[in-house]
């Protein structure tokens, strides 16, 4: 695809959900630039996304303009994916990779986020904890869902996989959540099939490059 | 589409969310009847949404069993608005949609839910004065939207705005939020692009059926 121009993408500098867009990028070997938001909440960054947050993506080959992660990811897919490469074939397979994306829009990084949020703040116990045990029943379906299957939907790493990655990441990796749900609730110990299946998500060479910094 | 089977709904007795898929399937005729689940995290129901949420859908008519509302919106329409009364045609005005939709299930959703989660738990000023201001946050990102438009994509009614409706009631409808968001936040005086869409949205007769009750 060395004909496209590289697509913008608009990225903070903490925060995990630019690299859902960056490790798609990756996969699909599609071009692409980033560009550090410092403060998504200024006046020229609300013209590319008026909700104020990163990531948004411009592409120059489209003309098109577009925010949030799970809509970005699936412009990605639907518009340079033409091999198949992240999706599967089967219509009923088809509805289960959108499934798996929303259930991580809706159901992962908003609860994460407000673990995040709430141990980076006053210090309210209840709150830690009511997020710290949405983070376990999250993992724990996960875990159930990945039972004898390497991956989520098809055998195949999609991008429904990819989707769960960066907040996936930052439950093991950063000292806050490390400490407080992975080794507290033992996820290494308790929830096998989810941790072998983090292991295979993040070994692949589209995530060690998306997170080489940018 | 009198030859369709209809659409076994999952539904609770509160909660916003499967009302987006009831209104969905009034607006496009597709023939449902809904089962209320007592708890979504009994067996039962586990092996229908491993996530113990609803909503949740089995259609008999393609065997396909689904669940998050944000997919299972997209589904009804893909499978059953062959005419595009809920989309739009061109690609990028598309692309908005699926955006929209993601800010729906990502970021109105779970914070409005986050809201109501903690006033009516133990007494946390801090965590409750977070999501109200959260709402209001989201309120007045959609009402700049809105400004001189009626509705968020391509000036018809579609399944980006629908996507909205249930949350939008809960804040002016729910004694909880209308006294702690709506009044206190004066919403109505200062965001006259949003609740005048708002006041579209809930005039459609899809609407006034679906809240008849299940």
């Amino acid at each position: 695809m060395s004909e496209l121009q590289p697509i913008t993408v608009y990225v903070h500098e903490a925060g995990p959900n630019p690299y859902k867009v960056i490790i798609a990028a990756e996969e699909l070997s599609v071009p692409y630039k980033t560009i550090v938001v410092k403060d998504p909440k200024e006046e020229w960054f609300a013209a590319i996304n008026p909700n104020g947050r990163v990531p948004a993506i411009v592409d120059p080959n489209t003309n098109i303009t577009l925010w949030e992660s799970g809509a970005i990811v699936e412009y990605l897919v639907e518009t340079y994916d033409k091999q198949g490469k992240l999706t599967v074939s089967d219509v009923a397979s088809k509805w289960q990779l959108k499934q798996y994306l929303h259930f991580q829009m809706s159901g992962q990084g908003p609860y994460y986020g407000q673990a995040m949020w709430f141990h980076t703040h006053e210090d309210i116990p209840v709150a830690k904890q009511r997020y710290n045990e949405q983070i376990v029943r999250v993992v724990e379906v996960l875990d159930n869902i990945l039972k004898g299957k390497e991956y989520l939907v098809g055998d195949k790493f999609t991008y429904a996989d990819l989707a769960f990655i960066p907040w996936n990441r930052v439950v093991e990796g950063h000292p806050i959540l490390k400490a407080n749900v992975w080794d507290k609730y033992e996820v290494e110990k308790k929830y096998p099939n989810y941790v072998a299946w983090q292991r295979r998500l993040v070994a692949r060479p589209s995530v060690e490059q998306a997170y080489k910094g940018w």
